[in-house]
């Protein structure tokens, strides 16, 4: 005879900029303790998440590869992009539920922090309510990005602004014009774009490309000087100037 | 006969948000370890950075608060504002740097990230070049308080402004009607004036106040049910409503 299955937890693990020892102590525990562990990546590629926990997992650990279904094949605005993506989640957050009805588990790990332009929160919104689903906090990849260059990014009063380098080119120039500090993501094929828009905003001598921020292959670049660039795992910073006594 | 000193390193540890494994494995671990331990705080308080690391000093650790000469006697305009608070970042970098010459590590503890609105930046950028320092991210207070909410903060293409609620009002009600979301800290004493500032924007709705994220006394409140917050420990979050496929 058997008891009843206790329903299993689902976890969505921030695992910072990239690091191993930049894990928080809760995550650290949970990805070296947990059996079931789930990841985004493109097919083909071992996916950024999964790379920060390599040599961290069980030695039993079953792993779920979510692959996403589209990146870059369908234009964003096309209907089909979202409908194929929300096809996609939908498809993983049954897994992931079935495996918590089951009484497992399960951890997803995400760079950085889970709800900060993270692929978790369309989990997260769909599992909430069905099963229990955690969020553990992790060190933003814009966090990584601005220890790697040494200075701080805001002082005093600073304005900080966040935008994706997928936004319209005049757009960019605007929000760049306004800000103390910033930090663009999202980078990828929007490189020259975004160089562009840093110019036209009068500030291309003061921002920074990080790439790869805190792994061993962390690269720090003036835009100015910024030729060889990998464009995907980059974030672009102008750091504030405020008020220093 | 002894050996030449090894200068010590100075660490600005950030120690995330409160909870006491929302530290980094690497944070954690200098903390445990190192036996001289800094940290600022108001004269007559705990200090909230000491107060996260509570429980985890060695027993023989020596401790150096750095306590804050003025916080809201003089006016930020005053000049004697910026002169006093520079004469005491000089007083505990002398102390620090001779800590450092006599072969002493010391960690500085840090809430949330030591480069993102910190006091240690003060001291960086005075012990730079002087003596070893390293700095090691955290999890940001506003990390910890958009995960109180259970919302994620940002999503798709979702511009983040983040601005001290110290600006003048009507410069908080522009910010605040151009971005999708929104983190407001430094509140304190100005949270009736941010509250008109929400309201002119008309996003008081969707606005909440986190007071003491990550701590046993994290409380979530809509800004329109906020009669009773502890100003000086809150953050103010209006989350983004983007792209969700």
């Amino acid at each position: 005879m058997s008891g009843p299955v206790i329903t299993g937890t689902i976890h969505g693990v921030g695992l910072g900029p990239g690091a191993p020892d930049l894990l928080s102590v809760r995550a650290d525990r949970l990805v070296r303790t947990t059996r079931h562990i789930a990841y985004f990546r493109k097919a083909g590629r071992p996916g950024q998440a999964r790379r920060i926990a390599e040599g961290m997992l069980r030695a039993d650990a079953i792993e779920f590869p979510m692959e996403y279904p589209v990146t870059t094949e369908i234009p964003v605005s096309d209907p089909r992009y979202n409908a194929c993506l929300s096809a996609f989640y939908a498809q993983c957050t049954e897994k992931l539920a079935a495996l918590a009805r089951s009484g497992e588990d399960v951890i997803v790990l995400c760079e950085g922090d889970p709800f900060f332009y993270g692929s978790f929160m369309h989990l997260h919104s769909r599992l909430s309510g069905v099963v229990p689903v955690h969020v553990v906090p992790g060190i933003t990849g814009m966090a990584g990005a601005w220890n790697a260059t040494g200075m701080p990014i805001t002082w005093g009063d600073d304005v900080l602004t966040v935008a994706m380098a997928t936004l319209p080119e005049e757009e960019l120039v605007r929000r760049i014009r306004d800000t103390d500090a910033l930090v663009v993501m999202k980078i990828g094929r929007n490189l020259p774009k975004l160089r562009r828009a840093v110019a036209a905003a009068g500030r291309e001598e003061a921002a920074w490309l990080v790439e790869h921020a805190a792994m061993p292959n962390q690269k720090v670049t003036p835009l100015t000087e910024a030729e060889s660039v990998t464009p995907y795992f980059s974030i672009l910073l102008i750091h504030g100037q405020g008020r220093r006594p």
